[in-house]
């Protein structure tokens, strides 16, 4: 099986079906223009530095559920699956 | 129920319907081009990090009224409530 | 009454009223493609930090007359008074 | 008699007019697409901070006649004379 | 045979053919804008400065399988070889 | 006579004419869109600040003869020469 | 016989002649949209300054084949040759 290890502060994460998001859970509503969408945290990237050389930590982790807008990141399929790497920045927030 | 927690100096917020804006209080002109709303905060984010890696702390708090900006965040409905994230500095000011 | 506190380095301010405006005062004129307007400072914001943490003073004081720019900041109107919460950055300077 | 103090890094000006610029000195080409103009600095800002905090010191003080772009700052008329609130950035030079 | 050095932050890859991509691995969609491509890292560049003057490292290595965006860099042809000078940080993710 | 102390980190050039330009010297391309010319520094502005408070060398001096941008700085004639005040970020080159 | 000595981190650069490319080298393919150009550096400029006032060394030397981005730099012609000043940072790579 191929995996992708993304650089720097990006992430790579599989959008989530219909049928895998939470049950009485988060509905988009059809005329928002930009519609983020629930997507599920698959690997980590290498990380960034900050200014004193430091790795910044990442504010999500692998499984998490998270948020991301609809047009953020770059498509690509692994093994079959539509994956997504995007910047964490892009992840607008954690769906618990 | 499903949550959200934002990532970093992003809050969540509930738009405020006509009935629930303080009597009295806050009436928007018809003929303002950007209106300002009334919302109310849901929850806060994971803070922000400044350049030094402390923390940024949050200037508004769970249960505060704040004036946002209409064309602000990003519209996302969860367990039927129309919520939106935001950064902070979308937030104009509280309203007390 | 309600009051709004503005977020940041923002202050909250009404704008004056022709008979309002000091006499043998400041008179714009017609022609200026951007005419600055006179208001008066109701509120100063909660403060903007700078870059150790530090809040940043506000060089305006309540009371203050000011000039600001014409298209600045974001109407809002309060117990019947037409406010606007501008950047601080947007007073061009103090009348007296 | 009306006072501006221009808030941070900017000067109030007054243009001057073709019968007070200096004989023999500068004139300025017809053809030229943004011709500078001279003015004369009627009272300087209240100063800006830089990154430690400390204000910056003016370059050019009361009584200057300086060239200034022709489009940069804001119109202003006080107690009949026109004047200009500009960033001391726009000022192209010390005419002397 | 020539060699290319890449200056600072940038290096050379060269795009992977059909044949060459691993087997069972990544197929990228005929749909998506904007394609990654598949690449192998030939050389890296003399590294780029942070604002203390010491060398920053780069997060790929010689041979690494590389996603690399579509329209990034600047196409060199080297001894017959298509080749690719970009900026490290148009390098997606490394495949492995 | 008149003159012109240039702010910041700007420069006094006058213009080369033809005839002063130095012989088997520097042609300019007729083609080139945008075709450098030869000027002559006439003075050295204020100067600039740097992050600490000290003041920024010039790298050129009164008499230099520059290479500089057609379309940078501000014309303005002084005593029926035509100069320009520009950054000294606009000039290419010393000629010698 | 002139010459140029460019200022801050610019280059001056001698494009070469095809007859001048080194034999079994590069051949820029004619289909890509922007091709970089072999050139030979011809003389260095005086060097910027980097945060702490130190003189930031050039990646280039004197007499090293480099590749150019296509468009970069300004066109001049000393002593009849054609050369270009341009910007360290748009050099792609040292030839070797």
């Amino acid at each position: 099986m191929s995996t992708i290890t993304p650089l720097g502060q990006r992430v790579l994460v599989k959008r989530l079906q219909a049928e895998e998001i939470s049950a009485g859970g988060i509905v988009l509503p059809d005329t928002a223009q930009e519609k983020p969408q629930e997507a599920e945290v698959v690997s980590l990237g290498l990380g960034g530095k900050d200014e004193d050389g430091n790795t910044i930590e990442f504010s999500v982790k692998v499984g998490d559920k998270v948020l991301i807008s609809k047009y953020g990141g770059t498509e690509v399929k692994i093994d079959g699956e539509d994956l997504l790497i995007l910047s964490e920045s892009d992840i607008l927030g954690i769906v618990a």
